[in-house]
Formats: C-alpha cells, structure tokens, sequence
C-alpha cells in the first residue's frame, strides 16, 4: 500500500467536499487584542479578532501577565515532570485550591487541557466504576464523547437538553447500576444552556452522577465566575464540574472540581493525568491570578453582556439573522458552506476582520454560521465596522434578512 | 449505589498494595535549578532534585525565559483558540517550522503535549487507514498504548526490542494489509535504545510504516540534538519521528515529525489535536528557542554524558547496583517496594536529595528503582552528597552491592 498516496487521496476529498481547513496565522498583540497582526505569504496587516474563545480579554490582563513573568523568573519555564516526578510546582497545588474554592467543591484537579480533563476523567469514571452507564447529552463536545468511547462503557445518547428523553432512558436502564449524565452548560455552537436543576432532579431520583462541562460558562457567570450552575446556585448538586483555563481565564489547561475522593480516584487512576508533564509553572500562576482576579470583580462581564447586547441589537436593525440565546454567543446564520467561507474570506482581507466559518461537520449541514463571541475588549468602534461590513456583505451576496432575528 | 464509598474503598486499596501516590510539592529555583524549595505541611526547605526529565536544565535558559518574556509582553497569555478558530499564532508556525528541521522533515505538527501527540497521532493514523494493523513493542509508553487502543486497530505486541519476534509477527499478518511499527528509542525505566536500523529494515522488507517515540532523546542525541535518529543517520528512514517539548527541551508540550501529506492528515482527522486550545504563545516561542539553541550548541549535551560517566564510575566504586545502558537514564535497583519508598523517604528528609522511588505498575515488581537523572546543571558536589547518601543509606537498609555493576 501506498500510504503517501492514500494521505493525499484522503486530503484531496476534504477539500472537494469543502471541509479542508486553512488555518490563520496571526500574532496577538498585547494591550491592544482583539487586534492582531496576520501573516499570510510574505505579508502581514492588522485584523480584529471577532472569534477568539478569550472571552473577557485576561490573555492580556496585566495581573495575569505579571504572575506569569514572575513564576518565569522565580521557577523557570517548564514543570520538568509529571506530577509525580518531580512536576508538581508550588503553583499547581495554589491553582487546585482556587479551583476547589471557585467551585465550592472539596478538592480540584489539574490537566493539561480542557480535553484532557473531559477524555481522561470521563474516560477514567466510566472505565473504573464497574457496569457504569454513562448518559450522554447528544450534543456533547468531542473529549467528552472521545472519553467516553476510551471507556468502553455503555453509553445512552439522550436528546439535546431533552428532559423528557432523559427521564424515559434513564428509567429504561438497570435501577442498581451506576450512572453517570454528562452534559454541557452553554454549548459552544448555539451558545443555549442547559436546564441544569431539572438534570439534577432526575440524576438524584435515578441515582446517578453528574458531571457538566462549563467551559464556556466558567469566568463569564456567577458572582464570583463558577459558570452558570453558580449563577443558579447549583454548584452543590453536581458531582463534577469540568472547567477550562483556557478561554475566559485567558491561559491554557483544564479541570474537575468534585469531592476529595472522587478527584484523588482520578488522580490515581487516569493515565492521561498520571503520565504526562505538568504545566508550566507559569501557566498555572497566570491561570491562578485570573481566577482570583475574576472572583472579585464583575467589571469585565458586565461588560462582555453589555457589547453582546449592543451586537444583538444592532444586527437585529439590519436583519442579519442570529440565533437567540441566554449566552454570550452570537451565531450568524449563513446556512450555506460556500458563501459562509466566502463571507469570511472577504471579512478578513477586505473588511481586515477575522470571524472562522464554522462548517460541517462542526454544525449540521444548512446552518453554517458565523460565530461570533464580542468581548468587553471589543470597542463601541469595532462594533460599528463588524456591522457595517456584514450588511454590506449580506447585500453583496443576496443572503435573507429578517425584519427581527428569529431562531 | 455509594459512589463516594466506592472511591475510597479503591483509593485504601491503593494504600494497602502501597501503590497510592504521594505528589513532592516543590518550587523549582531559576537559575539555582537542581535546587528547589520543598513544601511540607508548613514548612520549607532546599532540596536537589536528582529525578528531573528537564535533562539538559533548559527549563531556566536565558533564551528559552527571554523568549518567552518578549511573547507574553507581544502576544499576551493564551492563544485563545483552537489551531482552526483563532488559535495559530505566528509563533506556533515557527516552532513547527523549527521541528521540521531539527528532523529533515517535510513538516511538523504541534500537541499540547507529548502524552497527547502519541495519543491523537496513533490513535488516527491506526484508525483512519482501514484495515491497519499496529505492530507495539511491549515496553511501549501509556500514551502510545492508549492510542492504539482508541483507534481500535488490531494490535500485536511483539516482546521488547527483539527484532525476531518482530519479524515473525509481521510476517504472519497478510502481505497487503497496512502495517504500523510504533517503538521508542531510549525507553524512559531502563535506559535502553531500540536497535532503530534493523526495525526500518524490516519495516522496508514487509511494507510497513515506522513510528519512533524519541522523547527521552530529543535534544540530547545526535549533532543538532535530533535524537537517536539523528545520531545513528537514520530520521530519513522513518515515517514518524515522535517528540516532546517538555523534558530536554524545558517547556512543555510534543509533536510529530513527517511528511507534509501525513502531517496534514494527523491535522485534519485527529480530534485531539482538532477540538483543543492551541498552547500559549509564549510556550512555542520558548520552545523554539530552546530547540534552536540546543540545534547549535552542543556544550549541554556533552557535560550531561560526562556527569552520567562521572554518577555512573561512583556509583560502581562503592557498589551501588544500576543497570548498564546506553543512555543518560541511570535506574538504581533495589528491588522491594517498602525499601524503595524508605529510601526516597531518607534521602528527602534527611540529606534533602529528591529521587521519586519507582513502584510497579509502572516497572514490574522486584525491579523497583530509583531512577537517576544527571544533568549538566548538577556540580561534582552534587555529584559527592548524591553518593555518600546512597552509600549509607544503602548500609542502614543493608541492600546488597556488587564489585562491578552487572546487567
């Protein structure tokens, strides 16, 4: 077989089916993001970034900088080993106990990444909780499903935020085996919530775990940041609760926040945490500083719900159709992959901003969108030109309006 | 079901078997590494860490920290995005760049960690070419194992380094099925190296794919630090060149090296390397110059063999059983797990001397060591405390020493 061939056979078909993805090169620049300078060939030009998961702008907040400069000075860069090797820093032991705090939970656990968290401590409960059925909401994001497939447990997909669905298949399975639902706050695609205490009220009449992914809550709801089951005042209920540093708080790396136990059994047994070099120091200083910084001040997402409010409005006089949610998401309906991709190739090198497209097999076909996340980083000015280029796109390529944003 | 009940109830069964894991909370000393401050309870004192896998002591570099200062003062923290949304900074695209090279490589592509490399890389190559058969040698890392397992790929061990075996299970498969051999080249518990040349020529005579694991070489083998590979003239032979970020190049995070349409591929198909935060900027830019320095200079890696030849001769004058190999990994055996832990206990407490004690599962029981990494970083004193504990630790357990080291 010739392997060469079949690699490019295979590359070839994604890019006739539209689905091959070009990746922009830019450069942040600090103290001014959301803009940042793109290369492309030997070129560069300045772009606002309109897509970026650094929800509240901490990648560049001053105090999470200088806790990273100074862990850099004081520590150096890498961890050096797992954290049992010699890996486990003073700063990783700090962040795990702001983790618990932020969450109200007895103990926390680090990862590498959001993704690790998910495959690693989903794919670990699954595995290691004998007969575990894990019931999985159909919408959930890649590691978690990658988690559970690891496991090799049973699984039951249940409807998207469909309680009804949920009740009959948990109902359906064995009343003594353990169950574990897994499920998302807000979803990253249509930016919708879940309905977190109705999970909760089914997970406790069926006995079973719960374990919600808030990486797209965490830093933006609740006083103090939890995400949203602190907003609703349900952090208690959850048996886990997966976060990431990588988005609000501006970082890199992953999480659970769970009872002492639980986190300790993952510890324990999670090859995807146990062998594995830690973070940097500098990552978790940095990651510790904006979890600090985000539990005492509400400044910045007040801000972030004020410009997602202001965008929704102004796209709402123009009629450019977005789907309504409770989240900081805004999804610019496009429902076509040609145009959609067209739209943001002429955003960025006419308009100089950069939203992805967001193509099958991300969302289902016919509802390609622009996704789009404002920032409190993002001025009342970048709302202006985002506005007034996409209605001028909108006219150039004869896509719908509405007269008011309907689902 | 009592989940709590059941986590503790496997946590004390981790204690009895004395396999639960115990973290050292340190705080490396930048510019002062080996040397790190030891948290315990309250208290804090000095230590040297003699079980690092930063093996060339570039995790405290002036170019790797000054790197990674001028990325966070231009770039900010984070990326912000995966790779496709917003996430490849111009400094991931160097670094991949610098990777290419370093291997003689038509491109690179970057993870977010060694452990997720293997993972993401074996896992889709194994389960995207269909009717892949993986060829795993017995000794290999969690991370390949749990790859090849993921991608649900037939899989056949063939025993630790024996070409023999390799040969007759490769010839057993059917001739026109796709084959992969996935091996290491210093393999991290006993120091050994893979006999690579002899493996590519099978692999060339039975129509096979190599992958080479060389994170415990990287950086430390071979005229521009390309690995064992690169020392024995042999990168252009195989498919895959597997490496880290986080050990002898000091930061964090892992790769692969290979041809431009299997790269691509890896990129395209592989989840965990699709649906995840990209590293920090500052991350790549650090490990580029940590790359790009150790390319150029060879100082590191000579002081680093001359201390293993200097640790080593000690170590036989008084005794001190290691096992013989050709690499910069030196495994004192003791042989029982109560002793190992005792010792390690000693050597912390009371001469402050930091040497993680090595207990099965991760090597088989009766083989528990204490696993030994000299670097350029630690001085002939360091050298002289190291050995006179041993010495008489080694008496007060009264451990048996031989004239010579054998193995």
């Amino acid at each position: 077989m010739s392997y060469e061939a079949y690699f490019q056979e295979r590359l070839a078909r994604l890019k006739d089916e539209g689905n091959y993805r070009v990746f922009t090169d830019l450069m942040r620049q600090r103290g001014a993001f959301p803009k940042a300078t793109r290369f492309k060939e030997s070129e560069t030009g300045d772009v606002t970034v309109w897509c970026s998961n650094d929800y509240l702008g901490m990648g560049q907040h001053p105090a999470v900088l200088a806790a990273m400069h100074d862990a850099l000075d004081t520590c150096g860069a890498g961890a050096g080993g797992t954290r049992n090797i010699s890996g486990t820093t003073h700063h990783h032991v700090l962040l795990e106990q702001e983790l618990a705090d932020l969450h109200g939970k007895e103990a926390a656990l680090l990862f590498t990444s959001g993704y690790v968290s998910n495959w690693a401590a989903l794919g670990t409960l699954a595995s290691e909780i004998p007969g575990c059925i894990v019931f999985s909401d159909s919408l959930n994001h890649a590691s978690m499903i990658e988690g559970i497939r690891h496991s090799r447990a049973q699984k039951v997909i249940w409807k998207h935020n469909d309680l009804a669905d949920l009740e009959m298949k948990l109902a359906a399975a064995p009343a003594d085996a353990p169950k574990l639902i897994a499920f998302e706050s807000v979803y990253s695609m249509d930016g919708d919530i879940a309905p977190i205490a109705e999970i909760c009220d089914l997970a406790d009449r069926y006995g079973a775990m719960t374990y919600l992914d808030e990486v797209h809550a965490v830093g933006m709801y609740g006083p103090r940041g939890g995400g949203i089951a602190e907003q609703e005042g349900l952090m208690h209920r959850l048996t886990v609760i997966e976060g990431t540093l990588g988005k609000a708080f501006g970082v890199v790396g992953g999480y659970i926040a769970a009872s002492a136990a639980l986190c300790d059994f993952v510890r324990s047994f999670a090859s995807g945490f146990i062998f594995t070099t830690a973070l940097p120091p500098a990552v978790a200083a940095g990651a510790a500083a904006s979890v600090r910084h985000l539990k005492a001040s509400a400044s910045e997402r007040r801000l972030q719900h004020q410009r997602v409010a202001e965008l929704r409005a102004r796209l709402d006089e123009i009629g450019i159709p977005h789907i309504k949610n409770p989240s900081h998401i805004i999804p610019v309906m496009v429902g076509d992959p040609v145009k959609c991709k067209y739209i943001s190739d002429l955003l960025l090198d006419r308009f100089g901003i950069y939203i992805q497209p967001i193509n099958y097999p991300t969302v289902p076909k016919g509802t390609e969108r622009l996704r789009i996340t404002p920032s409190p980083v993002h001025s009342a000015e970048d709302i202006d030109r985002l506005v007034s280029a996409l209605a001028e796109l909108w006219s150039a390529c004869q896509l719908a309006r509405r007269p008011m944003a309907a689902q």
